[in-house]
């Protein structure tokens, strides 16, 4: 091989559920395979999405995503509307305005055209709510059994915003991280759908774009907005883990600031699941400048999404590439990256 | 629907492997579902990839394609290098240099890393053969019997050469139709490598980058370049159907001048295949200028891709929106776009 592949193939000789979590088996497989192969200085940012050299009319960024999410239909929303805001919220994470989507499909052989219809119909409102459009796009069909029913995956691109200048490496100690909302609502709401679970009230998924909230922020703030990432797959946790090794400095959580609502705390309770790890489809953490972090939280509540914005903790000095949580009890434990899979195909 | 669904719901109340098989019923998808949905002046344009409005430095060309290839590793190549020549090659049909790539892995729980390995090599020699970037990716995994080993999604972007303005609007009676190379390589490939079918030599997919082809052409007569079509799914017959109908005129194609391989010819005897329905991934389609017809010809057979380039046909006035084939023995009979799939998961 004239790369030098890095995985530990004699650990697993094949792919597992655990490859696709977006925990440590995730970043082995990134880090020993895909980086050392397809290596570059915009790919080595490791972020959901890349931004394109300047062409003369300012910065693009570009990203991509697969949608496996099982069921196909659950509270909130559905594979088309999570195609469409899942990849806008990664060009959002760029600070980029999403402009251009591309659609592709891989349809099992029998899947009802009565179901792709309501798909398509819900990209369709995703896209307009959004105003983006679809430039390209591809229809592929697999036998009967090859598939599961429908894939997506959504590329997209976006226009840097102006003030935006946003990477995990301008993350310096003292800085405050904000969380968009409450979380875990996503995956419980997946979650209680696939295992036909029923709560008092019913759990929606956040799913939801992004954008207006980081350029409320954008405006606010410029260049004080220093990461952004949104805490889908592997939940708030891998996020942190993944952004504290990319800055090179420690993370601290303050569990007692964390905002969950009490119906998912309590599904969350039962189903033994800590909502630190729970996928969220409309939520972001940010790092931002100490002093402009309140301008930034009164700036997110004025949308209805970001009504529950808070600071949750901050960047610090210790513990350099690791994540602690301050209990509510007040200790304090290390907040790891998941190896495996907790909720296989949550988005 | 807030939007008209043209699709003939009735006729098939689920997907078939036809759908994807890039003959009639994958456009009645397109025309009847995808389109109305998501219209816009550049989706319609119907080409493989758009070309983004410039933001100033020059328009940019962006195209997206999964590719589900059965089997992954064939003669000519393997899943990995078609979905970088595939998307690239869709870039170089908008006239545009490939720049940069996404690359999103779907796997199924229980693929052998060791194929994943050799697989992301492909993919990695052939963006640097090519001289792409990958710029961003995703990983997703499903469980065992809900995919089949791997599916790729590649997305790019390409810089338009400033001597293009390719579009099937731009077709004229007159034009001269050009064929890149000898035709059905790729199908033929891997049908045999499917079916465990041994012919005296063997025959190779012709899967390559089409880019230098097509810049050399470009650089020969500019805009006396008219329309370009790479000849994948449902073969030339489908393209130049797709062509006459976008163009508005008719195609006429001289049997006698489609450059097939004695082999392949042998092979698709045997196998009851038309050529000309019989995917590449290596061979375009060209209508240009009829002044300019052969100096592109003489261009193209500069190059080792396009030795075998010729003119085989020409836009007319007559049969507007159809292909009819004048044959050897001095017949004529319309060239049709298939319904359904001839070869599934060709690419």
């Amino acid at each position: 091989m004239p790369f030098e592949c890095a995985l530990p193939i004699s650990d697993y000789e094949s792919v597992t559920l655990g490859h696709g979590g977006g925990g440590r088996l995730t970043q082995d497989l990134i880090a020993g395979l895909l980086l050392p192969a397809l290596r570059n200085p915009l790919l080595e940012e490791l972020h959901d999405g890349a931004i394109l050299p300047s062409n003369g009319g300012g910065a693009l960024a570009l990203t991509t995503d697969s949608f496996v999410v099982d069921p196909l239909f659950f509270p909130g929303g559905d594979i088309g509307s999570l195609s469409v805001h899942g990849t806008a919220n990664d060009l959002a994470m760029c600070g980029a305005r999403p402009l251009y989507l591309t659609l592709s499909l891989i349809l099992e052989e029998g899947f009802e055209i009565k179901r792709l219809v309501r798909i398509v119909e819900s990209v369709r409102r995703a896209c307009q709510e959004s105003g983006l459009q679809v430039l390209a796009g591809d229809t592929k069909v697999v036998e009967r059994g090859k598939g599961d029913g429908i894939f997506i995956n959504t590329s997209g691109i976006g226009q840097v915003h102006p003030q935006a200048d946003i990477s995990a490496r301008r993350i310096r100690p003292g800085d405050k991280l904000i969380v968009s909302g409450t979380l875990a609502e996503h995956g419980i709401a997946i979650l209680s759908r696939r295992e036909g679970l029923t709560f008092e009230s019913e759990i929606v998924s956040d799913s939801a774009a992004l954008w207006p909230l980081v350029e409320t922020a954008l405006q606010t703030v410029g260049k004080g907005v220093h990461a952004l990432r949104d805490a889908t797959r592997g939940g708030v946790a891998a996020v942190l883990n993944e952004l504290a090794a990319s800055g090179g400095c420690g993370v601290r959580v303050e569990e007692q600031a964390v905002p969950v609502r009490e119906e998912v705390k309590g599904a969350c309770e039962m189903l033994g699941l800590d909502p630190l790890y729970v996928a969220n489809e409309g939520k972001f953490l940010a790092f931002v400048e100490p002093g402009c972090a309140d301008q930034v939280v009164q700036s997110l509540r004025r949308h209805p999404l970001g009504a529950e914005a808070r600071i949750i903790g901050e960047a610090v000095e210790e513990h350099k590439g690791m994540v602690r949580l301050s209990t509510v009890l007040g200790g304090s434990r290390i907040l790891d990256m998941l190896s495996g899979e907790q909720l296989p195909r949550i988005c």
